[in-house]
């Protein structure tokens, strides 16, 4: 089954928002066998949403639509689908009520007639329940096409896919199955692992794709293939990862199916039950905020501090002031001073800091931009690790956060 | 001046990764009066590419694609140019020199035969110098529409629009001005707000759209217009502002041309020299994270805690525990410490908190999930205030943030 996505609304085309929806939905109707051929993003324009429309039917079986369906006068999708296939607009009584519902338990304010209006919806249109707003999901057939309208709203969107829309395309449709497996690789750019493994790429059977995705210091690649069979797939899936992994096994940090790298390193220190304390200078709480961003961090996460000024790591962390004079902030004695001491003062298994210049200028240090070190303290003792993460300063600190799991990753599967 | 932008890969299709480079060069297309008709993402598939160049150019004078520039074999997007514009490629000594030097001075690796096909280019484009990476930019002129193609690399594709397309814009089209203008609103509902601005929006100019953009509980309302005149279109601007503002005078923040929240808050920080500290919980460093994403934080942030665990909170941040004990981890007393022991610890002037339960379960206390205290201390005293912030975890996190900077905004401007 062959999908094509539409977002609509002015801020995605002038630059306001970011479409994430697209990248949602096209991962979960990838997971049930479901391939989007195109993602599109138009302004809420009568005229080009009905081209959208009809370009879309004329390529796929599948068209998902979000946004426009607010309750204001910017919102045209409802009138726009009437019009597209020949339909009117009448009330629907199951709408209605759950809108009334929801002012009643939730918002607690009189409702307007504004919100009422929600409850209108093409005559056409089989209703999809949106628990969490008052637009309603809407699955139109025609012809071969099936249509599914959704609010632009995350959260509501992604609701109306887990309860209603994924469950009725499988049950409706025999889908394929798709596959995917990403490795994940450090230290070599892309050129020269497409030289390393040139052979294994040209004797590749057709149905299986390689692709490269470099990224933050790492190159990911990529092999997917579908078909009927389930089985079949995952034994050549199988038989191509066995020829991969030695050619870059020096390389491979493992498996993206395992999750975020945060999320492998906290997998491991709930199973090894193991704590850890992280002090962050120039990454600024990216580190932490990259584990709790996660639920179950209070699991494993003792806490974090961000020490960004040179007074606090000596008035809060104990970094001693003599080391910081002699060595400088940026040093491999101050983040192994941070990384023991966060260790200490949270009572952790593991203590894990940052110290570095991320840019755009010099701060408390004549450290050169982009000098990162990275301490990592265990009940065996303590390591400093120095790197030099460019000049960029979001990517220096993406990077720095990333080596600093890997190192996680490492020492809690060497001392377990 | 019309344009579409085509991003390329099968990344995008599979939801592998969410296209942030549409929502960038719209933005800054957006600013020097290029509007953006479609946003297309395609998989690396030489007949839909063609089939997505011809119909992008059908509709539009400026044709932006990313993607498909590797030196690996999956990256067909020059290749496929050159059929389009039935033209061949061919070595760009400039290129050749260019990659030459990248290596020579940052990869510090011999250049592979893959690298040096990066300089080969199809003979009808101009090249854009690609400062951060060896994919050229290539700006291709054909009948009266501009094609430009870049790598996907977010940051190299940043370079190639701020130091060679925009500039070449400007320079070679007469382009109109774009002008919009976001209030950001908090406490009211789209719908509300909009019954209660009927009459304006009803006599709004016909030139001028008012668009509705809900988010984390907040509204923006967007005013939209563009012309050949700038004058004209800021005057007309400040008329409906001057109409709008007193409408909406209790629920309005400010506009969102003054950057992100955080964004304001430090500046007001740095303009009353002050410092802050924050001590965090259920928002896990998403706070301190926010500041930090930004550079200079290090002129106003003496520095965060994040205390996940309640013995955390006893031990660092030297919260009472008799006090946790009898008012539970999650309330107004603990928030208060918290953002008064964070002054403190850190020597600040202003102090921040969080305290409450993001969920999805509940944590150290028995708050319902989405309970939420901020507390907040000056050199005048400490405040708590408490909120409910429904039950999806990263909508808790968000909202928490968002009040807790408004919050600091409100203080800041009261105490100066």
């Amino acid at each position: 089954m062959k999908a094509e996505i539409i977002t609509i609304g002015d801020e995605i085309l002038i630059g306001q928002i970011v479409d994430t929806n697209s990248a949602y939905i096209s991962s979960v109707l990838n997971k049930i066998g479901v391939s989007v051929y195109q993602i599109t993003s138009i302004q809420d324009d009568k005229a080009h949403l009905l081209e959208a429309f009809a370009a879309a039917q004329s390529r796929t079986d599948l068209v998902i639509i979000t946004g426009g369906l607010g309750p204001t006068k910017d919102d045209i999708t409802k009138h726009t689908l009437c019009e597209y296939f020949n339909d009117e607009l009448e009330l629907n009584q199951s709408v209605l009520d759950h809108v009334t519902y929801l002012f009643k338990e939730y918002v607690k304010k009189p409702m307007l007639e504004a919100n009422k209006t929600q409850a209108l919806v093409p005559s056409k249109a089989q209703i999809l329940v949106n628990k969490f707003g008052t637009a309603p999901g809407m699955w139109i057939e025609d012809k071969d096409t099936v249509f599914i309208s959704m609010p632009g709203v995350p959260y509501e969107m992604k609701g109306l896919m887990e309860n209603e829309v994924l469950p009725r395309l499988q049950e409706q449709f025999k889908l394929p199955y798709i596959l995917h497996k990403t490795f994940l690789t450090y230290g070599m750019g892309e050129s020269a692992i497409a030289e390393r493994i040139e052979t294994f790429e040209n004797e590749l059977p057709a149905t299986i794709k390689l692709a490269y995705l470099p990224s933050l210091g790492r190159v990911r690649l990529r092999l997917s293939t579908s078909g009927p069979e389930q089985d079949v797939l995952e034994k050549e899936m199988a038989i191509q990862t066995k020829k991969l992994l030695p050619l870059i096994d020096d390389i491979f940090i493992g498996f993206e199916s395992d999750g975020e790298l945060e999320e492998v390193v906290a997998k491991l220190l709930v199973d090894h039950n193991k704590t850890i304390a992280i002090a962050e200078s120039c990454t600024g709480g990216q580190m932490v905020e990259r584990f709790t961003k996660h639920g179950g961090a209070s699991q494993y996460l003792k806490g974090s501090l961000v020490t960004y000024a040179t007074q606090s790591k000596i008035d809060i962390l104990g970094v001693d002031p003599t080391v910081i004079d002699k060595h400088s902030v940026v040093s491999a004695e101050v983040a192994s001073q941070m990384a023991v001491n966060a260790k200490r003062l949270y009572k952790s298994d593991i203590g894990i800091s940052t110290t570095g210049n991320a840019g755009p200028s010099k701060g408390d240090s004549d450290a050169e931009v982009g000098t990162v070190y990275i301490g990592v303290a265990t009940d065996k003792g303590v390591t400093a690790h120095h790197f030099m993460m460019g000049n960029h300063r979001k990517r220096v600190i993406g990077k720095s956060v990333n080596k600093a799991l890997e190192l996680l990753r490492d020492v809690i599967r060497k001392e377990g």
